[in-house]
């Protein structure tokens, strides 16, 4: 008799009901991947009488998704809902206890609670998938977690919010402002009503420190994540930025060295003609770099119904198949709890954008400070000329460290001629 | 006790000796990922006294790379000699007839035997890992295989080939002729002495269908790949498409219709702003497109000791960790032998240079003809003037069939002021 899978879905929003099209739909071709019958025997959801243009007359119906970790018939329970707290997170650990393997696309979830999950899932003899969490149209914790998994990975970067990548590529295409487009986002539906978890970078920051821990070998540490957000970037950050070869993007970064990981969110300028300048509009895109392999990079979109369901159902077809790896890669007793550094021992280059009074001297002042800190100017541009009135002003530098570039900060805003906080950008390099 | 996995590698090369390294220095690496010990028991090359920068005075030396299959204490062979035929065919044959799995790079002998040697992985219960067979320093085999298994594949399409792909972007960038720029490329080892595979477009063949199989649920049907190379491509091809917007690169595609499956390598032109033009130099990348996911693009190194190295032991892992799955995605009873058309059927937008004589009317007749037979012309550049001596004329097309360009061009040949065989080039365009 051919083996059954039989499946819940916590959440019918338009990712759970795209998932469950796509189950119903996919039965053979999943059995003949897995040689077993997948079936939908129950789903959960706010409200049971929206049009989803799914019929789920045919499936056990549940008000509250916490109840379907108890359903006897129920092997996989599949997470939908959403959020680090509440019925999502009660949903995955309750299903965990009673023996039910879960799949989930909640990145807050993981990136506060991961390591509890991790116990409970080796504690129960489960399993727990989870590719639909980070850049859905892109298999990537697969490709890092097994496919590059005979590497040792000395960095990863990537765009990981699609929402703030399409407001930098607008933003760029047109001139306009960040305001203005991330209104247009919203209307588009590619933001969120409440855009904070997106724009402020924490979104990208859960996505990062899941990667980390599976690039590196390291528990899930999200509070060491520096988080930086893309709400400051004006117009003319860009138009500078342009002018001198580079794109800015929102990056997540981790690295590993010598005296451990850093991991990091932040706004950065990037080579225009390197790989990652070029991933426009709603577009994710992650890197891998290691001795040997070089760099290693993966792109697709990151999120909408059909990315998330692609990885839902690689994930379950991964688990009807039994194929099993370690939640982050490696068993748990072997992540090993590296430093965790910040962002202010970091050294590169970086840009900085000024608001200074056109007046001589004020150039003479803020090279003088750069000099006395030993930071190098690459380059230094002024827009138009208004003696007298305030003009902006960019400066790059050569390597340097963080530190030497804030001290320098620190005395620019002393400067009578400095108005407004100076905005500094790194500008980070990839290998090829 | 811990398990053990114990190595025999056939060849020992550059990639060979890599892999020999790896998995030496990387024993608790790789433990910490399987709970296996990998251990290197045996090894076979032509010459036992090279200096490779590896120490193989502690396993065991085989001068017959076939007699490692008969080996009692081998659980696992890596093929690292290369070839469709010879060495390399009898040492995996044996080893799976000897009940042992096999990791192999040899993207030759899959295209040409793979059915068979599926049979035999099945028959005899063993594994097989070829992720190294294409483009090493990506997952694809893995990508496609398992982390986009959820999807309904429409169309595949990649940068195959590093030695073509470098070539093309070093004759972009500096005008110099194909043969002056293969010359270099041998030297710096970027191209074999004999370097036919690669520009002939047979080396891209070979891991286009092993692709086409794994993306569409079909068994590997090399034969039926139409194959150009890049030989014919003259720098003058190659600044036409500049100006037109174009990069011109060598690209396998294969494609799934109502009518079947569809497989072809050859240079053609792709916008210059899309993802696949970006990839430049001995880089590699393969895009997948499906309903729902969009597009999901790797891109990485293809060759060489280390990416190669990154997907043999990424395959160990994989090996070791009991991840099992079937050798082309599905048990082989579920393989569909779906019809294979040809480019005869195609049809798309087509760049045609022509050495014509510079003369009142040369233009009129080639327009005519197109007039005649269907054809929609959306540019035509004549580059430079000269009366009555030979000049090149480009002219692309709009959506047309690719007969009809072919009846079109048979007609060019006949007229007295066209001089040479035009050159085809396809105009592709791609999913966002």
């Amino acid at each position: 008799m051919t083996k059954k899978m039989r499946v819940a879905i916590a959440g019918l929003g338009t990712v759970g009901a795209e998932t469950f099209r796509v189950i119903s739909e996919r039965k053979d071709f999943i059995l003949s991947r897995t040689g077993v019958d997948i079936e939908i025997v129950a789903v959960s959801a706010k409200h049971k009488d929206l049009d989803r243009g799914i019929d789920i007359s045919k499936v056990s119906w549940v008000d509250d998704a916490r109840k379907l970790s108890s359903l006897e018939d129920v092997d996989v329970v599949i997470e939908l809902i959403g959020g680090s707290e509440g019925v999502a997170k009660d949903v995955v650990e309750k299903s965990i206890s009673a023996g039910k393997s879960v799949v989930t696309a909640n990145k807050a979830l993981i990136a506060h609670h991961g390591m509890a999950i991790s116990r409970g899932i080796k504690e129960n003899n489960v399993m727990f998938g989870y590719e639909a969490a980070v850049a859905g149209g892109i298999p990537i914790i697969k490709t890092i977690r097994e496919g590059l998994a005979g590497n040792r990975i000395s960095r990863i970067y990537g765009i990981l919010n699609g929402t703030c990548n399409y407001i930098l590529t607008v933003m760029r295409e047109t001139g306009r402002s960040f305001d203005d487009v991330l209104g247009e986002a919203q209307n588009l539906g590619y933001a969120e009503a409440d855009p904070a978890f997106d724009i402020e970078g924490i979104d990208a920051a859960h996505k990062l420190s899941i990667l980390s821990s599976i690039a590196f070998q390291i528990p899930i540490n999200f509070p060491s994540v520096h988080v930086e957000g893309i709400e400051f970037i004006s117009p003319i950050d860009i138009e500078f930025a342009s002018e001198l070869g580079y794109r800015i993007k929102l990056l997540g970064i981790a690295e590993k060295s010598g005296s451990g990981i850093q991991q990091r969110v932040r706004p950065c300028l990037v080579d225009v003609t390197s790989p990652i300048a070029q991933v426009e509009g709603v577009f994710n895109a992650v890197a891998a770099e290691a001795e040997g392999l070089g760099v290693s990079l993966s792109y697709g979109r990151g999120a909408g119904a059909g990315p998330t369901t692609s990885a839902v159902v690689s994930d379950l077809i991964d688990l009807a198949a039994g194929r099993v790896t370690p939640v982050f890669g490696v068993n748990e007793e072997d992540l090993v709890n590296e430093p965790a550094w910040g962002v202010e021992n970091l050294s590169g280059s970086y840009f900085l954008r000024l608001l200074v009074v056109d007046r001589p001297g004020v150039l003479a002042d803020l090279t003088a400070i750069f000099r006395d800190e030993g930071v190098s100017v690459e380059a230094l541009l002024q827009r138009g000329r208004n003696p007298e009135e305030l003009v902006p002003v960019v400066l790059t530098t050569h390597e340097t460290d963080e530190a030497a570039i804030h001290r320098s900060i620190r005395k620019f805003k002393v400067l009578e001629s400095v108005a407004e906080d100076p905005r500094i950008l790194p500008i980070e390099s990839f290998k090829e």
